[in-house]
């Protein structure tokens, strides 16, 4: 029942501070057989990875994955895996200034008034560096998820930052590596530069939202009530740092709609069944279907703006802040690669339960 | 790791099926000396009691709840407390004509494909039947939480249904107990009955977006990362059959803010930090901040309604189907008290485990 | 995280005190396909149930089974399987005069001092009235593990009471269901009832250990640290009231033993490896050998006995207590079908967890 | 569902193997501002360390711990504490000669047919070596109890080895920490001393039995069926390498007691409850009376010994196997420590839950 755990058979417990030596991702579950290295890992955190373009923030951080156990002669060998980051740019000096002082929309009051620590360093534990675990479990998820079901794809893209959304009639699977944003359309992503430049000047930020797809999933994993597949993607986006919102399939939207746009028809095809639609997102009752998976989530601002806020400092004092340090405009472009990893992980998962508890697919159609 | 649990110290394991001759929730973990008894707990299922309007299903079920353990002497004991309700009302043979056939929508055919089952009595499992047990323990959880909490307040309120949003402006506390939709706005309540009345009758069903409000949550519930008081409030309310979404405080709106925007100023008022705003919803970093605990979701329209739509058989044959039986056109209106006892067993159950891990609040302020 | 629950996947929460009226098991996780009535699940009841011989307590109980969920058409559907045991003889009167008193050996004391309760009605939930909700569970873990694993048995026999041991060269399999004792040595049972009949006469009580074997259990079940299949077969009869041992194979013995007698040494054999001894009762590194799997656990004598004893009242005054009531001279002998459930239900969860993250053995031999 | 995880609340998942890099533990629930450094942690580490005088094995390791993650000026911080000891003295030639066979004693056969891996490297997660890492959670366990129950005190020392055991009338406390074997007996240090030589010089080896007493434990931690204190006691005793055996109390001998001498008769002290002896072992009814805990587990001889032993190969050949390596003559002089380290953990557990299910004892007595 650890409160920095996630998952069932496949359990991910990240542990480690902004500041500290290093984080990392203790792994237990992760079936043996599967091939795995330190570069298979080190591609996905390369995509999370601080400091690559203007947009990101500029602590400098190799990101560099050891695998320390679990491994033997380039396999899973069924034990926990260890992945552990050192932290080698820590610079605390940068947030010297606010020791005392509560950063509004962090983590810092709560955590302190919970705690009665305030570990002023970046944020602590509730830093989004803690992702940086995450991506690495996620690269292991991923390399599992390859061995038992081939053609499982997972793939995560921004879908609006602030006001500006993209077009779903431009969209362009090829486009999402081409641009700093992980956008589908290069249109997009040529005014968002220019809107997110502004903003990185004037020290503001912006929030974003994040739509993650998993293709090739088979029908049946989740289960009916608290085990649904959806419940539990919602609590792995809903966990990532700054999320507000998460949505599978129509999501909020479903409110405006009747039932007759709602249903998504079923025929049957030369493979099994087939959907008029994916109002449901890929997920019926908790249960997959072997449509698309499709979640997406928020992303609040980040709270460090160079714009002076009303805050108080542990003794009570009212006073005010500005937050300057290394941040991200927008914090959403690097929860694109942390969606993906939580997705990863949650289906990786489902499967191992799935296999457990029912073996393989009980109710065969036609 | 129970498919069919939700919550870490306060423990709800809900089971039974919609036409099987009883379903309940067997609820661990909760603390002794509470002044319980079934007729408290019935308040809060006569909120959810099908058949008490034209807007809901016709099933008439009394949905009485008998305590079959965990109290003495009118307390509980600190042992499981289960919470037995009894169907009445099966009459399974308004469902014989979809016995072979899938309803789109509905968890008919990813149930059957992951279980080989075909429970075509009203959904079985998946039947929304199951949050009566869910408002059963809620209740008992709202008795631990005012034990512990004086003050706590949970309320719950519909927001939206179809494209009809409620006036914020218009806002009354005291009009949600007055109409069938628990909608907090009285203009809103007649406009609501005249739109569902008309799709009531012309069969077809509406989506809708409930919002759940907790007042008077102490500081310092929740944890970091995985134990976030907002990702088991996802998880949760997720898990509630037919939703869709799940947001936060901003929600998915946050993407539209910018950071100077969304940073909820904090002052130091008589009795502690004071907030400019709520964009948060009452969490902050995964931790109460003392606010109001603000949580949306979004049902989806009733799957079941009149109009023909085209679905498959067991055997893969491509067939029609109409869905007749007793069905609600908005199911959105019976998932409000099924918000508030998620509300409940998500704090009750983060009470207990901050009561466990830290004591108290180890943190003060001024 | 419940503690009224054991199990992973196969997970089984009981519920219910002596008196109130009625227990259960909520079983979650239990595979779908697997056919089950009341009726097979009855036939393990009996074998527990109470006021069978003078030996065991003269309260009448029917024990029968109702199945309320998680079973259609004779089979189960993946969902939680409810199984109610009504309460039908409480008389609770009997123990009205020690209602402030703490029975000496009885969990009454700690219960109190814990929770504040004082259910003096035979136990409440400490009784072991409890563990017919084991046997329930256990009977459809049975059902479920010989649907996936034809060949598996599962037998327990008491191998001691009091100073009398079985002498292992009369060891009978046959003889076990031929006298109140399940002792697998007919001469044994013939002086074990002299004895126990002096016992009871007298108002006294005595303890035993019972043997519970598992044959046809294949390698590979376990794992190798916390989820070692000995960790939860010791958890899991440590957890049945009154066992103040458990041992796997050799048990304490092993202390004496030297490495070159300990070791069973292995040799090829036509269907797989063979094994010279089984010192290690079946689990090498917590993962099954496919050799017998051997658990015995002590049982103390009951602590309700004719004879006066000290003891204090809720108000802290000594006095003095004689437990009059109805109980087991010897309540080891209604151990041995608890024994033999948990053995189903552990052996169950970790097929279904090896299952799960291995899939099936991966390492053959020769 | 972790299964390299023990605990509810202070849950420690402990990770790596006997020739990797690096093994720790995850301890995830360490309540913050406990006082903890590098160097308390390291006084008990050096209890267990390897290769401290002829009776253990001769592999040197430092056994650093370095503390990774969870601490911020000297306190825990309520975030995972990330516990790494790095492997320095792996010196895996040593195991070249049995790559292909399987050790009869050790896991390594049913590992391989699990999970298809043969780490010969000195048994891989199978190792004993995995305790060091118990053992430094231990230690913060044990900081943690301190801090919230002083006077809480822990100790193991060894009552068997072989045929030897310890004469109870000579046990004296401050004999423990004066011989290599933890023996609280001036006397029996001297006879074991000249034994266990005499086993060292043949290449053989011996079990025995550990003692683990805590003294100061409140009343009423544990719970009473699934979560009582001693079920948790046995599941993290038996976890340990080689244990086959656990005792609470009186133990296996508690079956040739009667009621009448099993009583621990009750009366009223100064200072609450006294008992007229202690044969429940501290523990009724599953929760705690406020007596000495006291728990014995028998560990089997070393499986590693230098006379052949038959055994087969991977191909599945018969064939002999010398285990030469460097061994421990007996296993369990180092599983002291780690006795002691499974009882602090279990105790501090315990106490989290209690505070967080009940608060504090509500049933005060006198």
């Amino acid at each position: 029942m650890s409160m920095n755990s996630f998952g069932h058979l496949f359990r991910v417990t990240t542990w480690g501070e902004s500041h500290g030596p290093a984080l990392g991702a203790t792994v237990d579950g992760c079936p043996p057989g599967v091939a795995i290295d330190e570069a298979m890992i080190q591609t996905w955190m390369d995509k999370r990875k601080p400091g690559q373009n203007k947009y990101t923030t500029q602590r400098r951080e190799a990101d560099e994955v050891r695998i320390l156990s679990g491994t033997f002669e380039g396999v899973t060998t069924g034990t926990p895996v260890q992945l552990m980051i050192e932290n080698t740019d820590q610079r605390s000096k940068d947030y010297g200034d606010i020791k005392d002082k509560f950063r509004p929309g962090h983590a810092d009051i709560t955590y302190y008034q919970k705690y009665g620590i305030r570990d002023y360093r970046g944020g602590g534990r509730s830093s989004a560096r803690e992702t940086a675990a995450r991506v690495a479990a996620g690269g292991l998820a991923r390399a599992a998820l390859a061995a038992l079901v081939p053609g499982v794809a997972i793939k995560g893209y921004m879908t609006q930052m602030g006001p500006h959304q993209i077009n779903r009639d431009r969209f362009d699977w090829n486009q999402i590596d081409q641009n700093p944003f992980w956008v589908p359309d290069a249109a997009a992503a040529q005014e968002w530069a220019q809107y997110l430049d502004g903003l990185r000047k004037s020290g503001s930020s912006v929030g974003a939202i994040i739509e993650v797809v998993a293709r090739g999933v088979p029908a049946g994993l989740g289960a009916p009530v608290y085990g649904k597949l959806d419940t539990d993607l919602a609590a792995g986006m809903m966990s990532i740092n700054a999320v507000k919102g998460v949505e599978i399939g129509e999501g909020m939207s479903a409110a405006m709609l009747t039932g007759e746009l709602n249903a998504d028809e079923i025929s049957m095809g030369p493979e099994g069944p087939v959907y008029s639609s994916n109002h449901a997102g890929g997920i019926l009752g908790g249960i997959s279907t072997g449509q698309d998976i499709v979640v997406r989530f928020a992303v609040k601002p980040t709270s460090s703006i160079l714009t002076t806020r009303r805050t108080i400092t542990r003794s009570g004092e009212d006073t005010e802040i500005i937050t300057k340090g290394r941040h991200d405009p927008c914090v959403g472009i690097r929860a694109v690669p942390v969606g993906e990893a939580m997705m990863a992980c949650v289906l990786l998962d489902h499967l191992l339960l799935h296999r457990g508890q029912v073996g393989e697919n009980k109710g065969q159609i036609g």
